[in-house]
Formats: structure tokens, C-alpha cells, sequence
């Protein structure tokens, strides 16, 4: 586990005003990728509301040792590199950051130079997605789903040992902002005789976190549980949007397929580990549960496997961006209710030998808390398509309309600490194309 | 349809003597990937027992227009960028080529000091493989398997309908002749209280056929059947590996995971659609099974979507080895048995929006056959590890023990065609780290 050291100090304040307020302060500094008026990609740091260029920091001078590698590995189009750096280099450029941009900090016109507002860039995915892998941590998802697909048989016996997971779709993963259209699939009513290929008309939204992972094992060599962390590079939100009825006809006995690869919507900033240890809260099961098996356990993990973060959906149809309004909240969840951690999706998903390589991208599965309202998904909010929930703007909705648009945002919060926020995952829904 | 034309008239004879027998003829002429002395990995191209280094020959002078365009995508150390190229220039090359490599052709000396003798170069993987996805389209696998994991369900009522397919793996990925090794992973007999993790005690091989994505179709844009084939750089054999213990603890409700993902192993050389037109054969259903969805069937499609190519698996104990006994076939297949085309996958794949790119990886399924002798599994063979085969060393096997090696090769011939190969898909099977 990272420890919390000066650089999360909440009464420390950086020179970058905007910095001062939202998700963005001294003590987050998360990474990512934007292109300029010239189109060419570029590792940054956010702060605030501007983007801190690492290829210009790397060619500053302002940096020594184990930051200056950071920010040269970061300084091309891609975060890959500097994730397969691991925690040693990162956490270094942490701190060379802290130093550079808290307030009364030396050099502040030549970094000040190497901020771009956010505004005047396109903001990119941070990475070369190698291979995408989304678990079913979310065990109220999965117990509420499980009961809508198989009334009988809600939680599969496997769940509680199993770090439920399946391969998905790397090619189709896109960065907050890029709409995604209404796909189309075979849909089967139970009393038709045969499917037909149309547009789906359950289209949901999945609320998920992600993780981006480091350094690579080599295939063949499994992670330890304790070893698990030092292969993430970071965190982003990751909405798994699902189309419910193609979801229903095509996953025996493989799994889900065509409904959920036409898209994936990934936040942009790749929070690191180091700004999220003040939020790391201890793993435990609920009393009578099976305790992991061995290789998914151990007193570190058991001490502060866990994480605390605040979650939450928001939807705004096209009438109520027409008329002014803002987006309304409809899920409040939290990464509190993961039955497994990452370290053990890493480490499980590990243990046969397989390779992780950086740059990959887990999901975390949807994560639905107990209680109404959060529900990560509107096939729960919606209790399959039955019940539907009641907008402001007196529109209702069982699952997405064209026009809607999904807010994923998260945020992480104690006393003693500030606040870090991951900024917003958003995607609006555009018209299914004309097919065949 | 690519057209039979002059390059596979099998009359026709290469000067390279090696050329004379076996699977690469002058009408083969497959792409693939070697390193040599230097390691640097270049793209080649097979003929008889010799590569072709396409940097020489895209310096040689010998090559113009497309060819010679074909020549420079595939001299680096992937093959990508020539899959991106698609037919035509991929075309031209091969016609190029058996200009330069038929009995009396010119420039013989120039070209034969561009070959080099595989035994002296490391085969490689052709592609950076972006995604991989493996599909389920023998439907007698379908239905035996099935049969031993839901007895009173074998095949499920989408089968008929839905190219049923899932995402694997791509970072493990190997090429033939890379070892396998026993990977670990939770089992649970069914009278357990709990599982355990432990090396799978069922470790098995699948016969499938491969294909390589050429040309990509961006995200929204389905790919309509006849022009599936065009997205299709060429075919190659593959192994998917399954831990059937592993397998069938973890699939339900998301599919194959840990069971699949700790390696695939793929046939080295690329065959063409080009050098396999002779081989095309109508696309048909047996009476009674309803007609593919309109997106799926054309009238080309039908005429000639399928294809006939021999298939085999061949086992070889440590025993047998250490005996200098010959590898014993257990399987002779056919891909014929595809109850799915490949052209088929592509626009099923597709038909979502989702985005297939140069490099990525299609895997058919298991390709038994209907008889006893074509079973693509020893799952199959062994009536799901109930009735061992027996093997000419006096050995008998349920599963893959440690020190198998498995081979699976391919063939297509026909009368008035000249026999072409794919070579071998080879791999023993290691023994279990320790762990944890």
C-alpha cells in the first residue's frame, strides 16, 4: 500500500487557482493524454483546470533522477510507458510536482509556461489498450441481475469464491465525450419464433471503476496478493454500456458478447494510487461468508485492501438540455461495495499465469449498492424494464432514449484529507445507424 | 470470392527445390514473421522449406506499383500493415512473387540470395494482435460439449441463430513451438465443500481454424456480408488450450476466463484468401435448420462461402518421444464442419458497430466432426474423461499429462489443385509452477 505522506497534506495549496476548488487539487495530479491546436498527442498532469505538458517539464531542467524518467516516458502519446515504470518513478514525479506547483513554489513562470487550459485541448485516451478484462465485483449487481436473468438461481454458487470476470472489447474503448450509437443486434422476444436483427431497445449504462495496469508479469509467473498493487497504475471511471435484450439472447454459454463490445466509455485522468491512499479503507466480508481462498488473502490485504469512493450517475435527455436543466442525479453508490478488490481482480486474474501488460484496462464490474437509488445500472433502477423511473422534466425512462446523456463521476472524501475527484465519464446516446 | 487465376495452376513448378513437396508450393506462398542471427524480426514470405526476406526484395528493384507496395507494409517486424493493405496490393504481390519464384523466372540469383533456410531463423508471431476473439462455430463440439455441461440443454436455442463468439486473451497469444504451461486455477468437485486452487487435472487442446483481420471498419460501421472477406487478411491454425476443470467452476454467467486465457497458440504462417480460392466450396444448411438472418446470407455468400481444408491432431508423449516413436493422430477433421463462415463472423462481429482492426485475431471454435476419430477435444474423445484413449505406446489419456506434445496441421487439396499446407500448430505441455 502507498503511504500518505506531505503531498496529501490538506492544508497545502497550489499557485494554479483553479486548483483551489473541484476534483483537481495539489494533492491529486492525476495523468492523461490531450492534443493541441496541433494534433499531436501529449502526456500531461492535470491541476485544476489546466494540463501541465510533461515533455516540456522533461525538457525544463526543473526535474532530476527517478521524475525526470516519468516525465520522459510520459511525454509521448501514450501513458504506457510511464505505467510500465511502476510506483518508484511515478511516485517520484509526484513529488517533484507538489514541489513545483504548491503555492510560493520557485520556477513558477516556467511551469506556469507549460500550462495549457483544458479548454484549449482535446483530451485523448491516456493509453494502447492491450487487452480489456471487466469482473463482476458489484455483488448487489449481481445478486439483482442474476434474479432478472435466472429467478431461481440469483447468486451462482461460484460468486463468493470466484473473482468473477470475462475478456472484453479493447478496440471500442473510447474516452469521455465520444457519443456512442445505438447499436444494433439479435433481438428475440420468449414468444417469437425467430430474432430479429434491429436496434436494441434496452440500451443501459453499466457504473464502474477501472484500473489501468504498470509494469507487466511475464506470462506463466503469477502476482502475489501482496505484490498485486505494484501492477496498477492508476484509476478511472468506466461505463460498460450494455444492451440488455441482445445481452439476454446471445450470453449461453459464453458470456456477453456483441452487447456490450460497440462501446466502452473510459474517464480521462488516470488517478494514481498515491493520491488515493487516504482513501484506502480495510477488506472484509460480510459475517458468514467464506473467507478468500488463500492466494486472494493475506493481513496487508486484509488491512487496507479495500477502497472509499463516492459514486454517482447523472441523466440529462436532450428536453431537458433544451430546456436548462441540469443533469439529475439517479444513482449514489460507492466503490465500498466491491466484493473484491483490485488487488485480488489482479491476482486472481494472474494466477493461471496469464499476462498483464501496461496499459491493459480492468473494469471493475457494476457497482450497485443495497439500497434504492444505488442501483448502477437502469436494468436495476428499473427492476428489468418494469418499473420506470420518473425524471424533473416528467419524462420517464426504463432504459436509454436517443439524445440521453450518461454522467458517471466519483469522488473520494475523509476528514483530514481533501477531496480528489476522477472528473466526469460521459457519453451521450446517438440514433442507430440505418442497418442492413 | 477471390478468383482462381494463373498462381495456382498446379502444373506450375517453383525453382526452390524445397518448393517441390510438402505444404508450400510455388501456389502458397504464405506471410509470415522470422528473426535471424541479428533478431531483428522481419516479414517473409514461405516457400518450400526457405523464407523470403520482403525488405531485400522491396530494395531488390524487382518489385513495382502495388507489389512493391506489399513488399515495404510487410518488412517490418510485424505484419499489420500489410493486413491493412487488403487484396489488391496483397494480390499483386503474389503474383509478383510467382513471377519471380516459377521454374525459368528471371533474376533467380538476385532473389535467391533473399532466402534464407528456416532451420537458420526463429519463426515468430506474424501480427501485434489487437483483439481476439474466438467464436463457437463446430456445431458437433457444440452440441457433445454442451451435452457434458448441460445434459438436457446441449444445444442451446440461440445456437442456429447467433455466431456465438467471446473475447479472449491477446497477450497470450504464442506462436508454435512456445511450451504451455500448466497453469493453476480454482476446482471444485461437485461434492466439495469449497474449491481449492491447483494445477488443472483436465487440461485439454481445441482444433480451431484462424483468421487474421485485414482492413479495419471504424466503430459504427457494420460489415456487410459480402464484404466480409475483404476485412480477411489470411488463415493460420489454432489451439485454444482449456483447463476443462477450471472451466467449468468459473463460466457461468460471463464465460471462459482463467479456463482459456494462460495461453492460445497460433500456426506461424499466414495463408492467403488468395492461395485458398481453389478451396471454396457453397455455404449450406442441413434440412430443416432455419436460413442465417438476412444479414448474414447473400446469394455469393451461399455459392461460396465455405471452405473445405483437411484438418489433423497429432499427440506425442514424452514416452513416445523418448521411444522415437512417431506422433499418433487422434483427430482428422474438417472445416468443412463450420456451421458459421468466416465472412459470416466478420459481419455478425461487426454488426453492432464494433470495430475490427489490422491484426486482430478470429478464432472458429472447436472443428470436430460428426464421427468418432474427429473429435477436436479430448474432452470429446474421452467422453468428457470417462473413456480414456488409448495410444500406441500402451499409454492412455483422458487429458493432456505433462510432457504432450500436441500438433495440429491442415491441408487443402482437390482434384485439377496443387495441395497447400499450413504447416504445424505445436506445443508440449510443461509442468505446474509452485504455487502458491
Amino acid at each position: 500500500m502507498t503511504a500518505v505522506d506531505f503531498t496529501h497534506d490538506p492544508n497545502r495549496r497550489s499557485w494554479v487557482t483553479s486548483a483551489g476548488s473541484g476534483d483537481f487539487p495539489l494533492q491529486n495530479l492525476p495523468f492523461g493524454v490531450v492534443a493541441g491546436a496541433d494534433g499531436e498527442p501529449r502526456g500531461v498532469v492535470r491541476i485544476g483546470d489546466t494540463a501541465l505538458h510533461l515533455s516540456g517539464l522533461a525538457a525544463s531542467g526543473l526535474l532530476t533522477g527517478e521524475a525526470q524518467a516519468a516525465a520522459e516516458a510520459a511525454a509521448g502519446g501514450t501513458l504506457n510507458t510511464l505505467f510500465a515504470l511502476g510506483s518508484g518513478p511515478r511516485t517520484a514525479l509526484r513529488r517533484a510536482l507538489h514541489a513545483l506547483l504548491i503555492e510560493g513554489a520557485p520556477h513558477q513562470e516556467a511551469v506556469a509556461a507549460l500550462l495549457t487550459p483544458l479548454r484549449d485541448v482535446d483530451v485523448l485516451l491516456p493509453a494502447r489498450i492491450g487487452d480489456y478484462t471487466d469482473f463482476y465485483v458489484g455483488i448487489h449487481h449481481a445478486r439483482s441481475v442474476g434474479a432478472l436473468f435466472r429467478p431461481d438461481d440469483p447468486l451462482l454458487p461460484n460468486y463468493k469464491w470466484v473473482p468473477i470476470g470475462y475478456h472484453g472489447r479493447a478496440s471500442s474503448v473510447r474516452v469521455s465525450s465520444a457519443p456512442v450509437i445505438r447499436p444494433h443486434g439479435q433481438l428475440k422476444a420468449p414468444d417469437a419464433p425467430a430474432p430479429v436483427l434491429a436496434p436494441t431497445r434496452r440500451l443501459d449504462f453499466e457504473l464502474e471503476l477501472g484500473v489501468w495496469i504498470g509494469p507487466e508479469n511475464r506470462l506463466g509467473t503469477p502476482v502475489r496478493i501482496d505484490h498485486a498493487e505494484s501492477h496498477i497504475a492508476g484509476f478511472c471511471l468506466l461505463n460498460d454500456w450494455s444492451a440488455r435484450d441482445v445481452q439476454a439472447w446471445e450470453y449461453q454459454p459464453l458470456g456477453p458478447f456483441l452487447a456490450k463490445n460497440f462501446g466502452t466509455t473510459v474517464s480521462p485522468w488516470v488517478l494514481t494510487p498515491e493520491a488515493l491512499a487516504p482513501f484506502r479503507i480495510p477488506f472484509d466480508r460480510p459475517e458468514g461468508d467464506p473467507a478468500p481462498l488463500p492466494y486472494l488473502d493475506s493481513p496487508r490485504h486484509r488491512a487496507s485492501g479495500g477502497l472509499d469512493i463516492e459514486l454517482q450517475v447523472r441523466i440529462s435527455t436532450a428536453r431537458m438540455r433544451a430546456d436548462g436543466q441540469q443533469p439529475h442525479p439517479i444513482t449514489r453508490s460507492s466503490s465500498r461495495h466491491m466484493y473484491w478488490t483490485f488487488a485480488q481482480l489482479v491476482t486472481h486474474h494472474t494466477s493461471n499465469g496469464c499476462n498483464l501488460q501496461p496499459g491493459d484496462l480492468l473494469g471493475s464490474g457494476t457497482l450497485s449498492g443495497p439500497d434504492a437509488g444505488s442501483e448502477g445500472s437502469l436494468l436495476e433502477l428499473s427492476r428489468g424494464g418494469t418499473d420506470p423511473i420518473t425524471l424533473p422534466s416528467g419524462e420517464t425512462r426504463t432504459f436509454l432514449e436517443d439524445g440521453d446523456e450518461i454522467t458517471l463521476s466519483a469522488r473520494a472524501h475523509r476528514p483530514g484529507a481533501a477531496t480528489i475527484g476522477f472528473g466526469e465519464c460521459v457519453a451521450v446516446i446517438d440514433p442507430a445507424i440505418t442497418y442492413p
